[in-house]
């Protein structure tokens, strides 16, 4: 699996013009492109340039509608409900955000409940929007049917989560799959004929297994704490279809092939009006040093959520940000949409 | 381990009775001993009853301090920040959930987080609250150190995490700690002599066993997905001591003898702010049934979360609410506080 190191700026460049082919141009084509390039930048590669192929098709296929802009549905005070009409996944989440960050702004707490949307990509990325500007974050999606407690046929999504908290020093945000393993993941372990790390997923016989290409390949995963993160999952997914109105995981699985009209949900607070802003920090800060400090398994150090991002980030700006030959030869050639074959299948979601 | 069937009445005046020489009266008294006995009642039986001697003892101890009432700090608009004053933690946790849902009848979604109190007991009596009422609800609390990724020494809690939503014909309601089980569970199998169904802690040595006895014994439980788990210990806890000023997992881990001082964070819609409720019904019902036709491993049922609560407050309503001897004794008893010896040592927490 060749890969080749591409400085930002010119990834950037490319991508943008990868979205301006597929018609997402202006504005929001610069964040489209912005945030497929700084998740590969920030490490996480299944949901960055590599998925940009799959997205590609994605258009290609009529499931994203480039041209769909969300549109608010109802709602009032505090939380609203808005239908992402099929757009852009990601165009559609940082839109979400933004407008449950406003709403927070004005009252302490926002909520927006997203339905008939399309794969926000990389999760984290809505986290981070928050943190950023001050805020503390909550979202998930739901997923196409992919995870099982105890190897069933999977009747719930590994609705990735996302939890973030802004701080000086760097921001904590978690951005996981209720699967033990995202798709994404155990698709690099099959394809380097690696085994996982721990039993993560499941046969297609249903046996618990960590050959990762016998997840992949028929099989699927398994749901964090078994019945904990199935459990979790069912009321992620109800939750924020209930709010939105959109699509269950049940509804979703009606045709596997064709992932669209994901159902979210974003939570943001402003910290500021609960006050006291020093004292917050030292409280994180405090948590942190705590856990800096704490010993690790078998010598190793124990690390907040997000704490690896940084590093990432300053290795892929000062060295390039790593791309499959294949993937970038795709985004590097115009007309037609990328061909297939990218890590991440995208299929299954997350 | 005797135990003995009582009447929900009779119990409850025991109960009740108990409040009362512990010096928690009037509507108080009454909320207190309704949440022990109804927490039997639904089959949670490690935080009901079982678990009364241990809080009269910190009680006695001057952990919990039964006189005080929580005390609202700073906010404004749908968030409030509130000062649990080392009161009896279910009635500070009602009460944060309650001043939650006034919030979110007024602003859609209401947000209080709660710094300074004291072991909630159940988690799902303050979602079962909201979803009686027709919200949904989100709140979880710290605890102790109790629980690691891979068996270093504990550096996170378990967490416990709820999530609520209304249903006519009976609410979903997920009520779980982070850690594969919770020590009440964990603590029974030990008692039992019995294996866990899967790995779920630590040997004392950081070995992963199934042997519970081992896990507490000395050990302590697995974060569910390792990792994954851990990491959203470390963000629960810094979302609610950050907005609390309360007292973080590292910080009650000073004094592991003495667990008082929880943070915790209430959040509840008013699903009603964005309307359509024929369409919210029919799709959390559509969810449910999506799952009860769907096959379980093995041929078991696939249940959503509470869904076994209604059948257990039956039976337990129809035959008398399950009780050690011991543990009744104790609690018909006048005067000092209850001996030693509950199911659940309340010292490690969930």
């Amino acid at each position: 699996m060749a890969s080749t190191r591409i400085p930002f700026d010119e990834a950037y460049t490319v991508v943008r013009s990868a979205t301006e082919r597929l018609g997402i141009t202006g504005d929001r084509g610069d964040l489209c492109a912005r945030l497929f390039v700084e998740a590969t930048r920030d490490g996480v590669y299944s949901h960055g340039m590599e998925r940009f192929p799959t997205f590609a098709r994605a258009v290609a296929d009529g499931l994203v509608d480039v041209t769909a802009r969300p549109r608010r549905v109802s709602g009032g005070g505090a939380i609203e409900r808005w239908d992402g009409c099929r757009g852009p996944g990601n165009l559609n989440a940082w839109s979400a955000m933004d407008r449950a960050m406003a709403l927070a702004r004005e009252h302490g707490v926002g909520a927006v409940s997203l339905g008939n949307t399309n794969h926000w990509m990389r999760g984290g990325s809505y986290g981070w929007q928050a943190a950023d500007a001050g805020l503390l974050a909550l979202c998930w999606s739901n997923t196409l049917p992919n995870t099982s407690a105890a190897g069933e046929p999977p009747a719930v999504g590994n609705n990735p989560l996302v939890v973030a908290l802004p701080r000086s020093a760097g921001p904590l945000v978690l951005d996981m799959a209720l699967s033990q393993f995202s798709v994404g993941v155990m698709t690099g372990y099959a394809q380097r004929g690696e085994r996982l790390p721990v039993p993560g997923g499941f046969t297609a016989a249903g046996e618990l297994t960590d050959v990762a290409a016998d997840v992949v390949g028929g099989g699927h995963g398994a749901a964090i704490g078994r019945w904990k993160g199935f459990a979790l999952a069912v009321v992620l997914d109800a939750w924020a279809a209930m709010l939105s109105g959109g699509r269950a995981t049940h509804e979703l699985g009606q045709d596997p092939a064709r992932e669209s009209g994901q159902t979210q949900f974003f939570l943001a607070v402003d910290p500021d009006a609960v006050g006291a802003p020093g004292e917050r920090e030292q409280m994180v800060d405090g948590i942190v040093a705590a856990l800096k400090q704490a010993p690790g398994a078998d010598g190793s150090e124990l690390r907040y959520p997000g704490e690896g991002t940084f590093r990432t980030r300053a290795e892929n700006l000062a060295h390039g940000l790593p791309v499959r030959r294949a993937t970038w030869e795709a985004l590097t050639s115009a007309g037609a949409p990328p061909a297939q074959g990218t890590e991440d299948g995208g299929a299954q979601g997350q």
